[in-house]
């Protein structure tokens, strides 16, 4: 029976680059999918006061064994009652993890990267729960409250080693098979914090992700490192080629996320997935780029690359690596075939028939 | 009579880069400063028990005109009873605003870069107000307040739209005397928030920014442009030529300027003022580089410049400027002097010795 995969294109670009990631699917696999789609979004927000119908959570989780979100816009101003429905999607759906690989031959600087970002994505800031007050004197005062819970932090430095272990097999496979591979290392997980102003809260990250290093004895063969993260953005641009994983809270992990994006040369490149224990939302790392939608020419490789992480994610390897070597020969071998933010004349169609043509 | 001018080490290069910075204020005016050293930091903590004693308080308020600050160092772990005395020192003095100018003629991407980040300096998470609890399951969680007001955010728009036509003027000046300015357009402020997330607390931040920039007649020749804080790093890297004056609240102005450092080559040439209504400490951008303390070759500009920024608030523009062109032309023209941050093999002293004599 065919895998039913949800399809959450949402706004903006969201509304390109999903229908190619879906092309792709279809492509590498002929019967294998059957694809759903679901709505969410701020422009469906303006034209239904809704931003994430119940429907379509109950479908992700009734009906899909996994889906793809495109990107949301973001108004500019406050939207009485609008909420930003990826925010809560992966809150709802317990999708704990936003992992983000980063990777280039040459990125920033002349240094290969190839770092993976683990990205907290169910707490701190995120939880959203916010106060206005007026003072005495009439000025508003905003109140933020930033939650950190040791379980949450736990369970995503587990998350890190794991992925940072997993990382180490495939590289030292690579290698026997005279492959070449940037990371030349022992797996290594870079926790990012900022201990020395928030003591107490990323204080409890931070020590979470100590513990955890040692409460499996296979984990003592990834290296533990720590980084500020004011340092870390600073250090990703001068020597990116000295990460391997980075695990991080909820905010630092969007932050470095797109930093590590400008230097791989595009956001349009950069994958992500949303992981729970039970389910995965592919997304990229972009937005919904409102300058450029509707032109056709977003770049498709995040979104397509999404794609291919869901279904390793699904257990279809194989399919995963097809696409993965489609889009690098693509990106290799066809420069001025991509897209402007890549620095070429081409489109949405172009890059993705390009993929399709080679998987 | 003389000015006295506080100095504070703290830690590690702090002991290096300030003495240098102190030479030099007495080469650029040998009669004018007294020097008055002041205690602080986490090697004093660890010896007294006190980060920041009272004493330092008092004295930068009774007998200083202004002050200039090292680096403090951070414990990898919580150690009970320390906070960081920079922090405390901001709060206490209300330097309600941190401005970092990064500038440089090729940064990366190749492209010009003269940026003036302003931190907002006294609230946001920096309040440092967090909580532990046990949940009844025996694990923790930890919770940090954010605290953004009308009155700081509103503070420090009008000092970033201040600062705006100030630099437009000076780029004026220097264009009609047929000098070459990075930045060729208007005088632009970028308004860096998080708001699509956070509505509540940074929706106040961005919103009183935009309610200062209608209040003042002469703020109506500034352009006024947000950025959410992702995509602030993100284009920083890409366009860093975009940029003039951006405007943070303070962790995110913290990450962003950490950032715009990597992009002029070294945390050791940017430096920082921590500017209130009644007193300013300069304050160079680095941190204690434990990993090179003692070594004799940390990198002296960061902390020159910072002491070139206290003299222009001071009022004493002529002797700031001739301390910028001589770092200018060091920099400029004496590349293999540089300490090792820059790729050279220069010292401290050095590098000094050669800013001293080019005065
Ligand atoms: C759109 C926004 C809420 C989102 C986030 O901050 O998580 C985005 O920046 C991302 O990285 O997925
Ligand atoms: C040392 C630390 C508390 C400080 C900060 O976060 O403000 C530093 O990173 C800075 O930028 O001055």
């Amino acid at each position: 029976s065919k895998l039913t995969i949800g399809l959450i294109p949402a706004d903006g670009i969201g509304k390109e680059v999903i229908p190619a990631a879906q092309q792709v699917l279809e492509a590498v696999s002929p019967n294998k999918f059957a694809f759903l789609h679901l709505d969410a979004g701020f422009e469906l927000f303006q034209k239904t006061g809704v931003a994430l119908p119940e429907e379509t959570v109950e479908k992700l989780k009734s009906e899909c064994a996994g889906a793809l979100f495109g990107a949301v816009s973001s108004p500019s101003h406050k939207v009485a009652g609008y909420s930003s429905p990826i925010v809560a999607l992966r809150k709802r759906m317990d999708l704990y993890a936003n992992v983000r690989p980063v990777a280039s031959p040459v990125g920033a600087a002349g240094k290969p990267i190839d770092m993976l970002i683990i990205r907290e994505n169910t707490e701190c800031l995120y939880i959203k729960s916010e106060r206005l007050e007026t003072l005495p004197d009439g000025t508003k005062v905003a109140w933020a409250d930033r939650k950190i819970t040791e379980y949450a932090s736990k369970r995503i430095a587990r998350m890190a080693f794991k992925m940072a272990l997993q990382r180490g097999k495939l590289r030292e496979a690579k290698r026997q098979q005279g492959g070449s591979v940037a990371w030349q290392g022992q797996p290594k997980v870079t926790v990012v914090h900022k201990s020395n102003v928030l003591s107490v809260s990323d204080g409890l990250f931070r020590e979470s992700c100590l513990a955890v290093h040692k409460e499996d004895p296979s984990f003592a063969g990834v290296k533990l490192e720590e980084q500020l993260v004011d340092s870390m953005v600073y250090r990703m641009f001068r020597e990116p080629d000295v990460f391997d994983v980075a695990v991080a809270p909820n905010l630092y992990g969007d932050i470095i996320s797109d930093g590590a994006a400008a230097l791989v040369g595009s956001l349009g490149v950069v994958a992500g997935a949303n992981v729970g224990d039970n389910f995965v939302l592919g997304e990229p790392v972009h937005g919904s780029a409102p300058d450029i939608a509707g032109k056709g020419i977003a770049n498709p490789i995040a979104a397509i690359r999404s794609a291919a992480l869901l279904l390793e994610h699904l257990g279809l390897a194989s399919e995963a690596s097809r696409i993965h070597s489609a889009v690098d020969k693509v990106l290799n071998e066809q420069a001025q075939a991509m897209t402007p933010d890549l620095g070429g004349r081409g489109t949405t169609k172009g890059v993705t028939d390009a993929v399709i043509k080679l998987l």
